[in-house]
């Protein structure tokens, strides 16, 4: 292993996610809260609901600001303690379940009734979409809905379209019920491109598609509909909030925006591939090694951090063990394999990649030659990349030459980061 | 369709071909030949090899400088007349055949027995390695050797580590066969990284690999081998060769600095991602499009033009028509979908994508909505691009959204080059 692009890769790493934790992100975004002449109340949704309760109650204690009781909608398993004047509810995900809405209708309680001098402070992260429901329909029919949708084909786009329609608070219904209150929100984006109105399906942000979108939708796929089903989707969302304004304080573009400024604290000159990234995980593994591979030969004296975030797809063809992450940089290894001065490594800022307890992984020039000769329970007399990859077993691959790259749970969820290192000749 | 971004992509396109194309590429290379006291004797090899003959007489006859007899070696149906004092000789390609094992022998009588004031003008192309061949074990040997390596999953270095060894041109050898001759050597390549002891299996590059190499592999995959062929095994290829000397003229590179080259007269800044790219077609469809999703916010006043050459591979999971630049522009047209300012073309430099008579694919921002309501025959009432792809049905996709770009068999073959372009909002 080449231990100083080791070293370097994990300073990125931890460099980058320390940005978009739920406490730097949060304090950042309340930096400019011009405190109400009402009440403040807090709202937080998503996996990230209880740690972004927690640092907005931190940081404007800090300031003087006093927060109103409130209310936190997690996952269960993510409430890590009691906080002060807050209601902490778990709730099922990725399936919404009775208990998510429940609490969804307790959240509305709280807002409804609050005056034009009150606010809002909705916290919102991954997860909301499932956390935060009250539908007007049985739940039973929103998922016989959503399987008929998913059975067709039909795109997130046209699922959203319908499903903005069957609910109380998606669609920017959340926001209008706040009303006349305003509403601060501060997000930790985990869908890319940050679209405030797909991010939780948009409870506090006017929605784009139309009745006429939905009801095209429901004809284009013949969905079976109950007749209150079918009266939801002639009920038009909001089309503008005057009450909303937002503030996108963690999301991917954050990640790679931090990993290119410590990459460029450690002597390497960042260029931002994208941070839209959706490609099969070792496909793009194999595109960043072909840049380095390409510029190798005329970066001459510079070295250069090439950047891409995003959320790549894992094609499982085997039965091993792995994620996204380190399949990306185990395909990598295939292509700078015997370069002195390469590595590529992939992080999710989440801290756990798949279902394993790394958070990704690394590779550099040496890592093909020692998978060859490194013993795993699956080869254990060495192996070639391109059947660890068609075995979908990067973990053991990348624990067997030393690239695989931990951080435990980090409490936050804005995607990952790819980072192709190419250091001086 | 953007039919501004349509005509600056082939305008692109036709610019970075004509650089690749055989006479061009060999007119440039011959610029500084010395001439030799003695003999130049032409041996022409690959699939370009009639044309860059031809150029080369053309270039040389202006120059006033004679060519001796020689010989053109390509592939059946590549001769396109008579050439002055050159055998031109059609073979098998890609199995080899009889005749190419005759006309390799013709090639070898020819330069044996040439003195040191002799130069053997070498003009290579792709296919060399099938059409220039004489192997020291019969024919059907050296094909159940290869299907053995293939079988049990030998990578193509390790194939041509074992070939080289059966093979009385192949590894230098053709080379050390002409000294003491000078051998000038010009490269028309179509292997990524235009490695010499790679193109055509190098006949006029020294072999880096080495005898026990070759007898590593033969035990790694328990080979079966004749007596004759582990004798040839253990016969060492030649290391470093005096009297050669090689110019690449043209290449994956050069077709991709053209490109480079032409999208900045037309008013874009070009970024060369890599001239190495080689992961599948449609997921480097889908990194071109996200690289382009980001930058389309801040390029600004900036028309940019990413650039990414190199030879991609599909997965066949249909049964339509298509071929890889098709794919990778189509794959490429989700990921753009309504952008006003974006467009991913991908040609083939051979102006045969595929088994299509298409060179390759042009998509923008207007190209999945097109889709959707374009009549083909799969899709009578319009397609999603995914569906498309699913079917590996590019080519009527394209064809029924104008994005199909026709150059016609250009007579070179330098791998592809894909172009995304950000144009001014």
């Amino acid at each position: 292993m080449n231990t100083r692009l080791r070293a370097d890769a994990d300073a990125i790493i931890q460099s980058a996610i320390e940005t978009v934790l739920p406490d730097a992100a949060v304090a950042r975004a309340l930096e400019k809260l011009t405190p109400p002449a009402g009440k403040l109340v807090p709202v937080a949704v998503g996996k990230a609901a209880w740690q972004m309760a927690k640092a907005a109650g931190e940081v404007l204690a800090r300031r003087g600001i006093p927060l109103a009781d409130g209310i936190v909608i997690t996952k269960y398993g993510h409430v890590k303690g009691k906080l002060d004047g807050i209601r902490c509810r778990e709730a099922g995900h990725p399936v919404p379940d009775e208990n998510g809405f429940a609490a969804t209708a307790e959240a509305l309680a709280l807002v409804r009734g609050l005056g034009a001098e009150d606010t809002v402070l909705f916290l919102l992260s991954g997860g909301g979409s499932a956390l935060f429901e009250q539908p007007f329909i049985p739940g039973s029919e929103l998922q016989d809905i959503t399987a008929q949708l998913l059975a067709c084909g039909a795109d997130i786009g046209e699922i959203n379209t319908i499903r903005k329609r069957l609910s109380a608070v998606k669609g920017g219904r959340f926001a209008a019920a706040c009303a006349p209150a305003q509403v601060f929100c501060v997000v930790l984006s985990d869908v890319l491109g940050d679209d405030l109105s797909t991010i939780a399906s948009g409870p506090a942000a006017a929605d784009p598609s139309t009745c006429a979108d939905a009801q095209a939708i429901a004809q284009k796929y013949s969905l079976r509909l109950s007749k209150d089903a079918r009266a939801c989707l002639m009920q038009e969302t909001p089309k503008q909030l005057f009450n909303v304004s937002a503030r996108i304080t963690g999301s991917v573009r954050q990640l790679c925006d931090a990993a290119a400024k410590a990459a460029e604290a450690r002597g390497y000159t960042p260029v931002l591939l994208t941070d839209r990234l959706a490609c099969q995980a070792k496909e793009a593994g194999s595109f960043l090694a072909a840049i380095l591979r390409t510029h190798a030969q005329e970066a001459a004296g510079r070295r250069l951090a090439f950047i891409a975030g995003g959320e790549t797809v894992v094609q499982l063809t085997g039965s091993g063990l792995g994620g996204r992450n380190q399949e990306l940089a185990l395909a990598a290894a295939a292509g700078i394999a015997g370069m002195e001065n390469a590595a590529v490594f992939s992080v999710g800022s989440d801290g756990t990649d798949g279902p394993t307890d790394a958070a990704g992984g690394y590779a550099d020039g040496d890592t093909a030659a020692a998978l060859r000769t490194a013993a795993t329970a699956a080869y254990p007399h060495g192996a070639e990349i391109w059947q660890v990859l068609a075995a979908n077993d990067a973990y053991h691959a990348l624990a067997a030459t030393g690239g695989l790259i931990f951080t435990g749970p980090t409490g936050t969820n804005v995607n990952d980061v790819a980072v192709a290192l190419l250091d001086k000749m």
